[in-house]
Protein backbone atom coordinates (compact mmCIF):
# COMPACT_ATOMS: atom_id res chain seq x y z
CA UNK A 1 0.00 0.00 0.00
CA UNK A 2 1.48 3.30 -1.04
CA UNK A 3 -0.04 6.74 -0.76
CA UNK A 4 0.00 9.62 -3.21
CA UNK A 5 3.26 11.02 -1.81
CA UNK A 6 5.12 7.78 -2.33
CA UNK A 7 3.79 7.57 -5.88
CA UNK A 8 4.83 11.18 -6.52
CA UNK A 9 8.36 10.56 -5.24
CA UNK A 10 8.78 7.36 -7.26
CA UNK A 11 7.53 9.17 -10.36
CA UNK A 12 9.99 12.00 -9.76
CA UNK A 13 12.94 9.64 -9.46
CA UNK A 14 11.99 7.95 -12.75
CA UNK A 15 11.58 11.33 -14.47
CA UNK A 16 14.95 12.55 -13.15
CA UNK A 17 16.50 9.34 -14.44
CA UNK A 18 15.10 10.11 -17.89
CA UNK A 19 16.48 13.65 -17.72
CA UNK A 20 19.94 12.41 -16.65
CA UNK A 21 20.06 9.83 -19.43
CA UNK A 22 19.00 12.44 -22.00
CA UNK A 23 21.58 14.97 -20.82
CA UNK A 24 24.43 12.42 -20.74
CA UNK A 25 23.52 11.10 -24.21
CA UNK A 26 23.57 14.68 -25.51
CA UNK A 27 27.10 15.07 -24.12
CA UNK A 28 28.03 11.89 -26.00
CA UNK A 29 26.70 13.50 -29.20
CA UNK A 30 28.66 16.71 -28.66
CA UNK A 31 32.06 14.97 -28.66
CA UNK A 32 32.15 14.70 -32.46
CA UNK A 33 35.95 14.60 -32.77
CA UNK A 34 35.98 11.11 -31.22
CA UNK A 35 36.42 8.21 -33.64
CA UNK A 36 33.92 6.24 -31.52
CA UNK A 37 30.14 6.25 -31.89
CA UNK A 38 28.20 8.20 -29.25
CA UNK A 39 27.14 5.97 -26.34
CA UNK A 40 23.54 5.14 -25.56
CA UNK A 41 22.00 3.88 -22.31
CA UNK A 42 20.67 0.37 -22.05
CA UNK A 43 18.13 -0.36 -19.33
CA UNK A 44 17.85 -3.59 -17.33
CA UNK A 45 15.00 -4.22 -14.93
CA UNK A 46 15.47 -6.34 -11.81
CA UNK A 47 13.05 -7.65 -9.18
CA UNK A 48 13.87 -7.83 -5.51
CA UNK A 49 13.73 -11.26 -3.94
CA UNK A 50 11.09 -11.50 -1.28
CA UNK A 51 11.98 -11.59 2.38
CA UNK A 52 8.35 -11.95 3.46
CA UNK A 53 6.87 -15.25 2.29
CA UNK A 54 3.28 -13.94 2.51
CA UNK A 55 3.82 -11.24 -0.11
CA UNK A 56 5.52 -11.84 -3.41
CA UNK A 57 5.90 -8.26 -4.64
CA UNK A 58 8.97 -6.66 -3.08
CA UNK A 59 9.54 -4.19 -5.83
CA UNK A 60 12.67 -3.82 -7.84
CA UNK A 61 14.43 -1.36 -10.02
CA UNK A 62 15.87 -0.43 -13.37
CA UNK A 63 19.57 0.01 -14.05
CA UNK A 64 20.42 2.34 -16.91
CA UNK A 65 24.04 1.87 -17.95
CA UNK A 66 26.06 3.50 -20.73
CA UNK A 67 29.60 2.89 -21.97
CA UNK A 68 30.34 5.77 -24.28
CA UNK A 69 33.02 8.02 -25.73
CA UNK A 70 32.64 10.71 -23.05
CA UNK A 71 31.45 8.50 -20.22
CA UNK A 72 33.56 5.36 -19.92
CA UNK A 73 30.83 4.07 -17.59
CA UNK A 74 27.82 5.90 -16.23
CA UNK A 75 24.96 4.32 -14.34
CA UNK A 76 21.61 5.83 -13.44
CA UNK A 77 19.63 3.47 -11.24
CA UNK A 78 16.13 3.86 -9.85
CA UNK A 79 14.42 1.50 -7.47
CA UNK A 80 11.19 1.18 -5.52
CA UNK A 81 11.43 -1.57 -2.94
CA UNK A 82 9.41 -2.68 0.07
CA UNK A 83 9.38 -5.51 2.53
CA UNK A 84 10.43 -6.46 6.02
CA UNK A 85 13.59 -5.23 7.73
CA UNK A 86 15.74 -7.77 9.56
CA UNK A 87 15.49 -7.41 13.36
CA UNK A 88 18.95 -5.80 13.32
CA UNK A 89 17.98 -3.09 10.80
CA UNK A 90 14.59 -2.66 12.46
CA UNK A 91 16.33 -1.23 15.48
CA UNK A 92 18.88 0.75 13.47
CA UNK A 93 16.43 2.59 11.21
CA UNK A 94 14.17 5.42 12.39
CA UNK A 95 10.61 4.19 12.92
CA UNK A 96 11.62 0.64 12.00
CA UNK A 97 10.33 -0.95 15.21
CA UNK A 98 7.10 1.07 15.28
CA UNK A 99 6.35 -0.03 11.70
CA UNK A 100 6.64 -3.68 12.73
CA UNK A 101 9.71 -3.87 10.52
CA UNK A 102 7.86 -2.90 7.34
CA UNK A 103 9.61 -0.43 5.04
CA UNK A 104 9.26 1.20 1.64
CA UNK A 105 12.10 2.96 -0.14
CA UNK A 106 12.49 4.65 -3.49
CA UNK A 107 15.47 6.45 -4.92
CA UNK A 108 17.80 7.35 -7.70
CA UNK A 109 21.55 6.86 -7.84
CA UNK A 110 23.88 8.34 -10.45
CA UNK A 111 27.57 7.45 -10.76
CA UNK A 112 29.62 8.78 -13.68
CA UNK A 113 33.16 7.71 -14.58
CA UNK A 114 34.27 9.74 -17.62
CA UNK A 115 36.89 8.55 -20.12
CA UNK A 116 38.97 11.70 -19.83
CA UNK A 117 41.06 12.20 -16.71
CA UNK A 118 40.28 15.91 -17.06
CA UNK A 119 36.53 15.37 -16.63
CA UNK A 120 35.62 14.79 -12.96
CA UNK A 121 33.79 11.66 -11.82
CA UNK A 122 30.57 12.37 -9.95
CA UNK A 123 27.90 10.82 -7.78
CA UNK A 124 24.36 11.86 -6.86
CA UNK A 125 21.73 10.02 -4.90
CA UNK A 126 18.34 10.97 -3.46
CA UNK A 127 15.90 8.64 -1.75
CA UNK A 128 12.63 8.63 0.16
CA UNK A 129 12.20 6.08 2.93
CA UNK A 130 9.01 5.15 4.77
CA UNK A 131 8.78 3.14 7.98
CA UNK A 132 6.65 4.51 10.80
CA UNK A 133 8.53 7.70 9.84
CA UNK A 134 9.05 9.09 6.36
CA UNK A 135 12.09 11.05 5.26
CA UNK A 136 14.46 12.01 2.46
CA UNK A 137 18.19 11.51 2.22
CA UNK A 138 20.82 11.92 -0.40
CA UNK A 139 23.67 14.03 -1.64
CA UNK A 140 26.01 14.82 -4.46
CA UNK A 141 29.78 14.93 -4.65
CA UNK A 142 32.51 15.43 -7.22
CA UNK A 143 35.72 13.40 -7.67
CA UNK A 144 38.17 15.08 -10.04
CA UNK A 145 41.58 13.51 -10.63
CA UNK A 146 43.03 17.00 -11.05
CA UNK A 147 40.90 19.39 -8.96
CA UNK A 148 40.45 22.87 -10.42
CA UNK A 149 39.43 25.75 -8.18
CA UNK A 150 36.85 27.08 -10.65
CA UNK A 151 35.17 23.69 -11.08
CA UNK A 152 35.01 23.14 -7.34
CA UNK A 153 33.59 26.62 -6.86
CA UNK A 154 30.90 26.05 -9.51
CA UNK A 155 29.93 22.68 -8.05
CA UNK A 156 29.71 23.94 -4.48
CA UNK A 157 27.86 27.10 -5.56
CA UNK A 158 25.19 25.09 -7.38
CA UNK A 159 24.52 22.93 -4.33
CA UNK A 160 24.58 25.95 -2.04
CA UNK A 161 21.99 27.67 -4.21
CA UNK A 162 19.75 24.58 -4.08
CA UNK A 163 20.02 24.54 -0.28
CA UNK A 164 19.61 28.30 0.14
CA UNK A 165 16.37 28.27 -1.85
CA UNK A 166 14.84 25.76 0.59
CA UNK A 167 14.33 26.66 4.23
CA UNK A 168 14.37 22.97 5.26
CA UNK A 169 18.01 22.59 4.12
CA UNK A 170 21.16 23.62 5.99
CA UNK A 171 24.00 24.00 3.47
CA UNK A 172 26.88 24.39 5.92
CA UNK A 173 25.78 21.31 7.84
CA UNK A 174 25.28 19.23 4.67
CA UNK A 175 28.62 20.30 3.22
CA UNK A 176 30.50 19.37 6.39
CA UNK A 177 28.62 16.06 6.56
CA UNK A 178 29.75 15.27 3.01
CA UNK A 179 33.40 16.03 3.82
CA UNK A 180 33.20 13.79 6.90
CA UNK A 181 31.45 10.99 5.04
CA UNK A 182 33.55 10.72 1.86
CA UNK A 183 36.86 10.31 3.66
CA UNK A 184 39.36 7.44 3.62
CA UNK A 185 40.88 7.26 7.12
CA UNK A 186 43.48 4.64 6.10
CA UNK A 187 44.83 7.04 3.46
CA UNK A 188 44.15 10.26 5.34
CA UNK A 189 42.54 11.44 2.08
CA UNK A 190 39.17 12.76 0.97
CA UNK A 191 37.50 10.78 -1.83
CA UNK A 192 36.97 13.93 -3.85
CA UNK A 193 36.26 17.64 -3.35
CA UNK A 194 32.98 17.05 -1.52
CA UNK A 195 29.51 18.43 -2.10
CA UNK A 196 26.55 17.83 0.19
CA UNK A 197 25.22 14.85 2.16
CA UNK A 198 21.94 14.75 4.10
CA UNK A 199 19.76 12.12 5.75
CA UNK A 200 16.68 11.82 7.94
CA UNK A 201 15.24 14.99 6.41
CA UNK A 202 11.72 15.22 7.86
CA UNK A 203 11.00 18.86 8.66
CA UNK A 204 7.30 18.25 9.24
CA UNK A 205 6.46 19.76 5.84
CA UNK A 206 6.74 16.86 3.38
CA UNK A 207 6.11 19.04 0.34
CA UNK A 208 8.99 21.30 1.31
CA UNK A 209 11.30 18.34 1.90
CA UNK A 210 10.35 16.82 -1.45
CA UNK A 211 10.90 20.15 -3.19
CA UNK A 212 14.43 20.27 -1.76
CA UNK A 213 15.18 16.68 -2.81
CA UNK A 214 14.06 17.59 -6.35
CA UNK A 215 16.24 20.69 -6.31
CA UNK A 216 19.32 18.65 -5.40
CA UNK A 217 18.77 16.38 -8.39
CA UNK A 218 18.22 19.30 -10.76
CA UNK A 219 21.15 21.32 -9.46
CA UNK A 220 23.48 18.35 -9.73
CA UNK A 221 22.42 17.51 -13.27
CA UNK A 222 22.82 21.09 -14.46
CA UNK A 223 26.20 21.80 -12.89
CA UNK A 224 27.72 18.41 -13.65
CA UNK A 225 26.61 18.49 -17.31
CA UNK A 226 28.20 21.91 -17.49
CA UNK A 227 31.51 20.68 -16.00
CA UNK A 228 31.61 17.75 -18.41
CA UNK A 229 30.94 20.02 -21.39
CA UNK A 230 33.66 22.40 -20.18
CA UNK A 231 36.41 19.76 -20.27
CA UNK A 232 35.41 17.00 -22.67
CA UNK A 233 37.28 18.41 -25.66
CA UNK A 234 40.59 18.89 -23.83
CA UNK A 235 43.41 16.54 -24.89
CA UNK A 236 44.97 14.45 -22.15
CA UNK A 237 48.17 12.45 -21.71
CA UNK A 238 48.90 8.86 -20.75
CA UNK A 239 50.34 10.13 -17.45
CA UNK A 240 47.06 11.90 -16.69
CA UNK A 241 45.11 8.76 -17.60
CA UNK A 242 47.31 6.70 -15.27
CA UNK A 243 46.69 9.17 -12.44
CA UNK A 244 42.93 8.82 -13.07
CA UNK A 245 43.11 5.00 -12.90
CA UNK A 246 45.01 5.21 -9.60
CA UNK A 247 42.54 7.78 -8.23
CA UNK A 248 39.74 5.37 -9.12
CA UNK A 249 41.38 2.80 -6.85
CA UNK A 250 40.69 5.15 -3.93
CA UNK A 251 37.07 5.31 -5.10
CA UNK A 252 36.86 1.50 -4.95
CA UNK A 253 38.54 1.43 -1.54
CA UNK A 254 36.02 3.93 -0.19
CA UNK A 255 32.97 2.21 -1.62
CA UNK A 256 33.91 -1.29 -0.47
CA UNK A 257 35.47 -0.41 2.89
CA UNK A 258 33.24 2.42 4.12
CA UNK A 259 30.18 3.26 2.02
CA UNK A 260 27.04 2.52 4.02
CA UNK A 261 24.84 2.22 0.94
CA UNK A 262 27.14 -0.40 -0.59
CA UNK A 263 27.55 -2.55 2.50
CA UNK A 264 23.82 -2.14 3.36
CA UNK A 265 22.86 -3.20 -0.15
CA UNK A 266 25.19 -6.21 -0.19
CA UNK A 267 24.30 -7.40 3.29
CA UNK A 268 20.52 -7.09 2.81
CA UNK A 269 20.45 -9.05 -0.43
CA UNK A 270 20.14 -6.05 -2.75
CA UNK A 271 20.74 -6.52 -6.47
CA UNK A 272 24.52 -7.02 -6.63
CA UNK A 273 24.96 -5.56 -10.12
CA UNK A 274 22.92 -2.47 -9.19
CA UNK A 275 24.75 -1.98 -5.86
CA UNK A 276 28.19 -2.37 -7.46
CA UNK A 277 27.31 -0.27 -10.53
CA UNK A 278 29.31 2.48 -8.79
CA UNK A 279 32.63 0.65 -9.27
CA UNK A 280 34.82 2.20 -11.97
CA UNK A 281 35.23 0.48 -15.33
CA UNK A 282 39.04 0.28 -15.18
CA UNK A 283 41.30 0.71 -12.18
CA UNK A 284 44.97 0.20 -11.33
CA UNK A 285 46.77 -0.40 -8.07
CA UNK A 286 50.42 -0.04 -9.16
CA UNK B 1 62.26 -8.77 24.40
CA UNK B 2 62.18 -11.73 22.08
CA UNK B 3 63.31 -15.26 22.74
CA UNK B 4 65.18 -17.68 20.48
CA UNK B 5 61.96 -19.04 18.96
CA UNK B 6 60.75 -15.65 17.88
CA UNK B 7 64.14 -14.94 16.34
CA UNK B 8 64.09 -18.30 14.55
CA UNK B 9 60.62 -17.66 13.14
CA UNK B 10 61.51 -14.14 11.97
CA UNK B 11 64.66 -15.47 10.35
CA UNK B 12 62.68 -18.19 8.58
CA UNK B 13 60.19 -15.70 7.16
CA UNK B 14 63.03 -13.56 5.79
CA UNK B 15 64.73 -16.60 4.27
CA UNK B 16 61.47 -17.79 2.67
CA UNK B 17 61.03 -14.30 1.26
CA UNK B 18 64.47 -14.57 -0.35
CA UNK B 19 63.60 -17.99 -1.79
CA UNK B 20 60.30 -16.69 -3.21
CA UNK B 21 61.96 -13.68 -4.80
CA UNK B 22 64.66 -15.88 -6.32
CA UNK B 23 62.14 -18.38 -7.71
CA UNK B 24 59.88 -15.70 -9.18
CA UNK B 25 62.83 -13.87 -10.76
CA UNK B 26 63.93 -17.16 -12.33
CA UNK B 27 60.46 -17.53 -13.85
CA UNK B 28 60.88 -14.02 -15.26
CA UNK B 29 64.14 -15.15 -16.88
CA UNK B 30 62.57 -18.26 -18.41
CA UNK B 31 60.01 -16.30 -20.46
CA UNK B 32 62.54 -15.38 -23.15
CA UNK B 33 59.99 -14.96 -25.97
CA UNK B 34 58.67 -11.81 -24.29
CA UNK B 35 59.83 -8.50 -25.79
CA UNK B 36 60.03 -7.10 -22.25
CA UNK B 37 63.01 -7.32 -19.91
CA UNK B 38 62.74 -9.82 -17.04
CA UNK B 39 61.36 -8.22 -13.87
CA UNK B 40 63.35 -7.79 -10.70
CA UNK B 41 62.14 -7.21 -7.15
CA UNK B 42 62.66 -3.89 -5.44
CA UNK B 43 62.58 -3.79 -1.66
CA UNK B 44 61.19 -1.01 0.49
CA UNK B 45 61.52 -1.01 4.26
CA UNK B 46 58.90 0.59 6.49
CA UNK B 47 58.73 1.25 10.23
CA UNK B 48 55.59 0.86 12.27
CA UNK B 49 54.36 3.96 14.07
CA UNK B 50 54.42 3.55 17.80
CA UNK B 51 51.26 3.05 19.79
CA UNK B 52 53.10 2.97 23.11
CA UNK B 53 54.70 6.34 23.88
CA UNK B 54 57.24 4.76 26.28
CA UNK B 55 58.86 2.59 23.61
CA UNK B 56 59.88 3.88 20.22
CA UNK B 57 60.70 0.59 18.49
CA UNK B 58 57.53 -1.04 17.19
CA UNK B 59 59.19 -2.96 14.43
CA UNK B 60 58.35 -2.76 10.78
CA UNK B 61 58.77 -4.69 7.61
CA UNK B 62 60.10 -4.92 4.11
CA UNK B 63 57.92 -4.98 0.99
CA UNK B 64 59.45 -6.73 -2.00
CA UNK B 65 57.52 -5.82 -5.14
CA UNK B 66 58.09 -6.82 -8.76
CA UNK B 67 56.37 -5.74 -11.97
CA UNK B 68 57.61 -8.13 -14.61
CA UNK B 69 56.83 -9.92 -17.85
CA UNK B 70 55.45 -13.05 -16.18
CA UNK B 71 54.20 -11.43 -12.99
CA UNK B 72 52.26 -8.26 -13.69
CA UNK B 73 52.53 -7.58 -9.95
CA UNK B 74 53.88 -9.82 -7.23
CA UNK B 75 54.55 -8.80 -3.66
CA UNK B 76 56.45 -10.66 -0.96
CA UNK B 77 56.18 -8.86 2.34
CA UNK B 78 57.77 -9.72 5.66
CA UNK B 79 57.18 -7.93 8.92
CA UNK B 80 58.15 -8.18 12.58
CA UNK B 81 56.01 -5.88 14.71
CA UNK B 82 55.28 -5.46 18.39
CA UNK B 83 53.43 -3.12 20.66
CA UNK B 84 50.20 -2.71 22.54
CA UNK B 85 46.83 -4.01 21.34
CA UNK B 86 43.84 -1.68 21.56
CA UNK B 87 41.41 -2.69 24.35
CA UNK B 88 39.07 -4.02 21.65
CA UNK B 89 41.69 -6.34 20.10
CA UNK B 90 43.02 -7.28 23.53
CA UNK B 91 39.75 -9.08 24.20
CA UNK B 92 39.46 -10.51 20.69
CA UNK B 93 42.92 -12.10 20.49
CA UNK B 94 43.93 -15.23 22.40
CA UNK B 95 46.03 -14.35 25.43
CA UNK B 96 45.69 -10.63 24.70
CA UNK B 97 44.29 -9.71 28.11
CA UNK B 98 46.70 -11.92 30.04
CA UNK B 99 49.66 -10.30 28.25
CA UNK B 100 48.48 -6.87 29.40
CA UNK B 101 47.79 -6.08 25.75
CA UNK B 102 51.38 -6.62 24.63
CA UNK B 103 51.89 -8.53 21.38
CA UNK B 104 54.59 -9.55 18.96
CA UNK B 105 53.91 -10.79 15.44
CA UNK B 106 56.06 -11.85 12.52
CA UNK B 107 55.01 -13.18 9.16
CA UNK B 108 55.32 -13.40 5.43
CA UNK B 109 52.68 -12.63 2.84
CA UNK B 110 52.92 -13.48 -0.86
CA UNK B 111 50.40 -12.30 -3.47
CA UNK B 112 51.03 -12.97 -7.17
CA UNK B 113 49.02 -11.50 -10.06
CA UNK B 114 50.47 -12.90 -13.31
CA UNK B 115 50.22 -11.13 -16.68
CA UNK B 116 48.74 -14.14 -18.45
CA UNK B 117 45.11 -15.01 -17.77
CA UNK B 118 46.17 -18.66 -18.11
CA UNK B 119 48.54 -18.46 -15.13
CA UNK B 120 46.62 -18.59 -11.81
CA UNK B 121 46.93 -15.83 -9.23
CA UNK B 122 48.01 -17.07 -5.80
CA UNK B 123 48.33 -16.09 -2.18
CA UNK B 124 50.31 -17.53 0.73
CA UNK B 125 50.73 -16.24 4.24
CA UNK B 126 52.25 -17.65 7.43
CA UNK B 127 52.67 -15.83 10.70
CA UNK B 128 53.70 -16.36 14.30
CA UNK B 129 51.93 -14.37 16.99
CA UNK B 130 52.88 -14.00 20.64
CA UNK B 131 50.70 -12.60 23.42
CA UNK B 132 50.38 -14.57 26.62
CA UNK B 133 49.91 -17.42 24.11
CA UNK B 134 52.03 -18.15 21.07
CA UNK B 135 50.73 -19.68 17.88
CA UNK B 136 51.03 -19.97 14.10
CA UNK B 137 48.47 -19.18 11.45
CA UNK B 138 48.42 -18.94 7.70
CA UNK B 139 47.36 -20.60 4.52
CA UNK B 140 47.67 -20.72 0.79
CA UNK B 141 45.08 -20.52 -1.96
CA UNK B 142 44.94 -20.38 -5.75
CA UNK B 143 42.79 -18.10 -7.94
CA UNK B 144 42.78 -19.19 -11.58
CA UNK B 145 40.62 -17.29 -14.07
CA UNK B 146 40.10 -20.55 -15.96
CA UNK B 147 40.36 -23.40 -13.44
CA UNK B 148 41.94 -26.61 -14.75
CA UNK B 149 41.30 -29.88 -12.96
CA UNK B 150 44.95 -30.96 -13.15
CA UNK B 151 46.22 -27.66 -11.72
CA UNK B 152 43.73 -27.77 -8.87
CA UNK B 153 44.64 -31.37 -8.15
CA UNK B 154 48.37 -30.56 -8.07
CA UNK B 155 47.85 -27.55 -5.79
CA UNK B 156 45.62 -29.42 -3.35
CA UNK B 157 47.92 -32.47 -3.38
CA UNK B 158 50.96 -30.37 -2.48
CA UNK B 159 49.21 -28.82 0.50
CA UNK B 160 47.77 -32.16 1.56
CA UNK B 161 51.26 -33.68 1.50
CA UNK B 162 52.56 -30.83 3.68
CA UNK B 163 49.75 -31.43 6.18
CA UNK B 164 50.00 -35.22 6.11
CA UNK B 165 53.73 -35.07 6.93
CA UNK B 166 52.98 -33.13 10.14
CA UNK B 167 50.91 -34.67 12.91
CA UNK B 168 49.92 -31.23 14.24
CA UNK B 169 48.04 -30.39 11.00
CA UNK B 170 44.55 -31.50 9.97
CA UNK B 171 44.27 -31.25 6.18
CA UNK B 172 40.52 -31.85 5.85
CA UNK B 173 39.78 -29.22 8.48
CA UNK B 174 42.19 -26.68 6.97
CA UNK B 175 40.87 -27.23 3.45
CA UNK B 176 37.24 -26.74 4.54
CA UNK B 177 38.27 -23.64 6.54
CA UNK B 178 39.86 -22.18 3.39
CA UNK B 179 36.72 -22.80 1.32
CA UNK B 180 34.59 -21.13 4.00
CA UNK B 181 36.94 -18.20 4.39
CA UNK B 182 37.62 -17.25 0.74
CA UNK B 183 33.96 -16.93 -0.19
CA UNK B 184 31.98 -13.90 -1.47
CA UNK B 185 28.46 -14.21 -0.02
CA UNK B 186 27.11 -11.28 -2.08
CA UNK B 187 28.12 -13.10 -5.28
CA UNK B 188 27.54 -16.63 -4.04
CA UNK B 189 31.03 -17.35 -5.42
CA UNK B 190 34.32 -18.71 -4.09
CA UNK B 191 37.32 -16.39 -4.58
CA UNK B 192 39.29 -19.18 -6.19
CA UNK B 193 39.70 -22.93 -5.98
CA UNK B 194 40.77 -22.92 -2.33
CA UNK B 195 43.75 -24.43 -0.59
CA UNK B 196 44.28 -24.44 3.17
CA UNK B 197 43.67 -21.96 5.98
CA UNK B 198 44.70 -22.40 9.62
CA UNK B 199 44.93 -20.27 12.73
CA UNK B 200 45.63 -20.55 16.46
CA UNK B 201 47.95 -23.51 15.82
CA UNK B 202 49.50 -24.23 19.21
CA UNK B 203 49.71 -27.97 19.65
CA UNK B 204 51.94 -27.76 22.72
CA UNK B 205 54.98 -28.72 20.64
CA UNK B 206 56.30 -25.44 19.23
CA UNK B 207 59.00 -27.11 17.15
CA UNK B 208 56.39 -29.30 15.45
CA UNK B 209 54.10 -26.31 14.77
CA UNK B 210 57.02 -24.33 13.35
CA UNK B 211 58.05 -27.27 11.16
CA UNK B 212 54.53 -27.37 9.73
CA UNK B 213 54.46 -23.60 9.08
CA UNK B 214 57.77 -23.97 7.22
CA UNK B 215 56.38 -26.89 5.20
CA UNK B 216 53.39 -24.81 4.07
CA UNK B 217 55.68 -22.11 2.73
CA UNK B 218 57.94 -24.61 0.96
CA UNK B 219 55.05 -26.61 -0.50
CA UNK B 220 53.37 -23.47 -1.79
CA UNK B 221 56.52 -22.11 -3.41
CA UNK B 222 57.29 -25.42 -5.13
CA UNK B 223 53.82 -26.14 -6.48
CA UNK B 224 53.02 -22.56 -7.48
CA UNK B 225 56.34 -22.11 -9.30
CA UNK B 226 55.56 -25.32 -11.12
CA UNK B 227 52.07 -24.14 -12.14
CA UNK B 228 53.44 -20.83 -13.40
CA UNK B 229 56.15 -22.61 -15.42
CA UNK B 230 53.52 -24.96 -16.85
CA UNK B 231 51.41 -22.15 -18.37
CA UNK B 232 53.60 -19.11 -18.88
CA UNK B 233 54.42 -19.85 -22.52
CA UNK B 234 50.79 -20.41 -23.60
CA UNK B 235 49.34 -17.72 -25.89
CA UNK B 236 46.19 -16.03 -24.69
CA UNK B 237 43.44 -13.91 -26.26
CA UNK B 238 42.00 -10.49 -25.45
CA UNK B 239 38.78 -12.21 -24.33
CA UNK B 240 40.76 -14.29 -21.85
CA UNK B 241 42.57 -11.19 -20.61
CA UNK B 242 39.24 -9.41 -20.14
CA UNK B 243 37.90 -12.36 -18.14
CA UNK B 244 41.02 -12.17 -15.94
CA UNK B 245 40.52 -8.44 -15.27
CA UNK B 246 36.89 -9.07 -14.30
CA UNK B 247 37.88 -12.00 -12.07
CA UNK B 248 40.37 -9.68 -10.36
CA UNK B 249 37.43 -7.42 -9.46
CA UNK B 250 36.08 -10.28 -7.32
CA UNK B 251 39.50 -10.49 -5.68
CA UNK B 252 39.30 -6.79 -4.78
CA UNK B 253 35.74 -7.17 -3.52
CA UNK B 254 36.79 -10.04 -1.25
CA UNK B 255 39.86 -8.31 0.12
CA UNK B 256 38.15 -4.99 0.89
CA UNK B 257 34.76 -6.33 2.01
CA UNK B 258 35.70 -9.47 3.94
CA UNK B 259 39.42 -10.16 4.43
CA UNK B 260 40.25 -9.99 8.12
CA UNK B 261 43.93 -9.32 7.52
CA UNK B 262 43.16 -6.33 5.32
CA UNK B 263 40.58 -4.72 7.57
CA UNK B 264 42.72 -5.53 10.66
CA UNK B 265 45.75 -3.94 9.02
CA UNK B 266 43.90 -0.81 7.92
CA UNK B 267 42.05 -0.31 11.20
CA UNK B 268 45.12 -0.80 13.39
CA UNK B 269 47.27 1.67 11.50
CA UNK B 270 49.29 -0.91 9.57
CA UNK B 271 51.42 0.23 6.65
CA UNK B 272 48.78 1.02 4.01
CA UNK B 273 50.96 0.20 1.01
CA UNK B 274 51.98 -3.13 2.53
CA UNK B 275 48.41 -4.05 3.53
CA UNK B 276 47.01 -3.15 0.09
CA UNK B 277 49.91 -4.75 -1.82
CA UNK B 278 47.46 -7.62 -2.44
CA UNK B 279 45.26 -5.51 -4.75
CA UNK B 280 45.66 -6.43 -8.43
CA UNK B 281 47.58 -4.12 -10.79
CA UNK B 282 44.71 -3.69 -13.29
CA UNK B 283 41.04 -4.47 -12.80
CA UNK B 284 37.79 -3.86 -14.64
CA UNK B 285 34.18 -3.69 -13.50
CA UNK B 286 32.35 -3.62 -16.82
Amino acid sequence: MTDARQDQAAEWFAGLRDACCRAFEQLEDVFEESPLAPGRFTRTAWRRDGDDPGDDDHGGGVMALMHGRVFEKVGVNVSVVKGALSPEFRRAIPGGEAAGGQFWAAGISVVAHPCSPLVPAAHMNTRMIVTDHRWFGGGADLTPTFPLAEDSAAFHAALKAACDAHAVADYAHYKAWCDRYFYLPHRGEARGIGGIFFDNLASGDWDADFAFARAVGQAFLAVYSDLVARHLHEPWSEEQRRAQLIKRGRYVEFNLLYDRGTTFGLKTGGNVEAVLMSLPPAVIWP
